[in-house]
């Protein structure tokens, strides 16, 4: 293996002192890149997904061309359910669509947990060789979907503002729902570890949706699954945990042996500091909304910013993904900015 | 004017000493109810809102259906852009779409402010009837829209998951915005006085997207507006403002002139009162998909939630509009625990 020519986000995650915060940004393999979209008119999501090549070459464009400090693979978090034999689509202008619904026991039994993670070779053979291509340049993120986060798509079938019927799942069968959350965290536990083994340098786990759930919710169908996935891999390899929208987590998770937490813009990072007493290194957590403001403007928000959360212990990044409406010279000021910090 | 035989509201609105707080809930005219789904049938959205015996009618029905201790006039926020020269449509399973966006100078200057609120006298109308048919039974709630949740749907011309580009409006042309944001307080406030004139007993005004901004946005676009409303109509009537999902305003907004802040289950009740120190009337925060629970988990998480909030300057309400598949039982076993307690 390559020994890494920039470091900063592993050095972050282990709260050393830094010169500068490393910065990656949430989707920063996507539409908002023309490169990205070319290859988005000739193939399909899951081809893109499914194909090494692509999924390198995909994650590797915002290296070249924003000059983030970290890769993330390019892939989805909805790999697990069709590992666990659920059929996911990716409908144009919609998003995922799962056509049968996990909501009975007889639904939960049907999943097989057992070798699913060996249907996702591909994507450790993606891993593999964005290895290779990035040669030490940068660390390679790893990641998956949050078990609740999962769980919202497998219940509900679908995208969803609220996720009702996911929630009402939990609410009224809790039973079921553990045996699923379960079983989901074990595919996952074993997925992530494939990953690492393959190269991946670093892991995030996405709960996408746990800031749906109230604190005492959270604490029952959320927490225990991303504790028990960062229990697994720490402290081999550095896991971040993003429960988006759950700031009422960060006091608890900040105790956990995750490495560092994601946050969005809706806790302000000196709460977000204070909740977490600098214990555990934090990411977030710019509006991505922000990013059409005028360049000027980004380079000033990022250094506040970067003051508010304190240059270590913090890796830069958004508070959800990039827009697809986004300009790349906006994405590449918003880079620049922590590049250049901290001179004004 | 009948004096009321159930003033509850209205003395947990002022911080008065209860024997037990009042409770209603959001959305509690609407589609859980079998009354409310025969009307539905009959006559399109906008006649039921436009047509006042019918809006009254609706109004009545958990009234005296499930029992709750206020009424809220059955009307929409999206009113007051109609009122504002624009096209609002209500398409099937979709939600509003207004056809015509506002989103340049010309835009903001052909919508006419200027007796505004004359184009709802049909509000004012189902107000006086309800009042009466009311006949001092309880107090009747009247509402609009917070300026920023109405720049939402005006920019972006239909409901979003994250009204991005509503979003991207504000901060790429702040000027834009606030001249939009104003012209719609300056209509609402002569709208809601029309309200109180007419015999609103309080006055409801709903955030509901404000909690896809950062604290700092939200001191930009959306407090100076829910302030200047509060400031317009208290002391004369009773404000309650829900930006929801904003949690971190809630200690500002607290040392304002509204007499209470909703809050959704987002943020637990000790944590609401520490930020707002019993300086103003909480309402909320029941997750309204716990109304899926079994009858007697929900009995004993509505007590449990008084005991948290505490029973003064406290009106029990959901986080969030109760769903279309609630079983009307579940509805009214919510607001039967309140009435029954502290007995268990």
């Amino acid at each position: 293996m390559n020994k890494l020519k920039n470091d900063l986000l592993l050095r972050a995650l282990k709260g050393e002192t830094v010169e500068r915060p490393p910065v990656w940004m949430m989707r920063q393999a996507g539409r908002y890149l023309p490169e990205y979209m070319v290859l988005r008119r000739k193939y399909d999501f899951f081809t893109r997904v499914q194909t090494p090549e692509l999924a390198c070459e995909i994650t590797l464009q915002p290296i070249d061309i924003v000059g983030s400090d970290a890769a993330i693979l390019f892939c989805d978090i909805l790999v697990i359910p069709q590992a666990l034999g659920l059929e996911v689509q990716m409908v144009a202008n919609k998003g995922p669509f799962l056509p049968v619904t996990t909501t009975t026991q007889a639904d939960i039994d049907r999943l097989t947990v057992e070798g699913a993670e060996d249907q996702l070779e591909y994507v450790y053979d993606a891993i593999n060789l964005t290895k290779k291509e990035l040669n030490g340049r940068v660390p390679l993120i790893g990641f998956a979907g949050a078990p609740f986060t999962l769980l919202c798509y497998m219940v509900e079938g679908q995208g969803s503002k609220a996720f009702n019927t996911a929630k009402q799942f939990c609410f009224a069968q809790p039973e079921l729902a553990h045996q699923l959350l379960d079983k989901i965290t074990t595919a996952t536990i074993a997925y992530l570890r494939r990953q690492v083994e393959a190269g991946a340098d670093c892991i995030q786990v996405f709960d996408s949706w746990s800031g749906l759930l109230s604190e005492s919710d959270f604490k029952i169908f959320a927490e225990p699954y991303l504790l028990k996935i960062a229990n697994a891999l720490s402290p081999s390899v550095p896991v971040i945990l993003f429960p988006k929208g759950s700031w009422y987590a960060l006091e608890n998770l900040s105790n956990s042996s995750a490495s560092a937490l994601g946050v969005d813009w809706c806790v302000n990072p000196k709460l977000a500091r204070s909740l977490t007493q600098n214990r555990i290194t934090l990411q977030g957590n710019f509006d991505p909304n922000h990013l059409l403001k005028p360049i000027a403007d980004i380079k000033r928000e990022v250094h506040q910013m970067i003051d508010a959360f304190g240059k270590d212990r913090y890796i830069v990044n958004l508070g959800h993904g990039i827009l697809p409406n986004i300009p790349v010279s906006h994405a590449k000021a918003f880079v620049d900015a922590v590049k250049s910090y901290p001179n004004r």
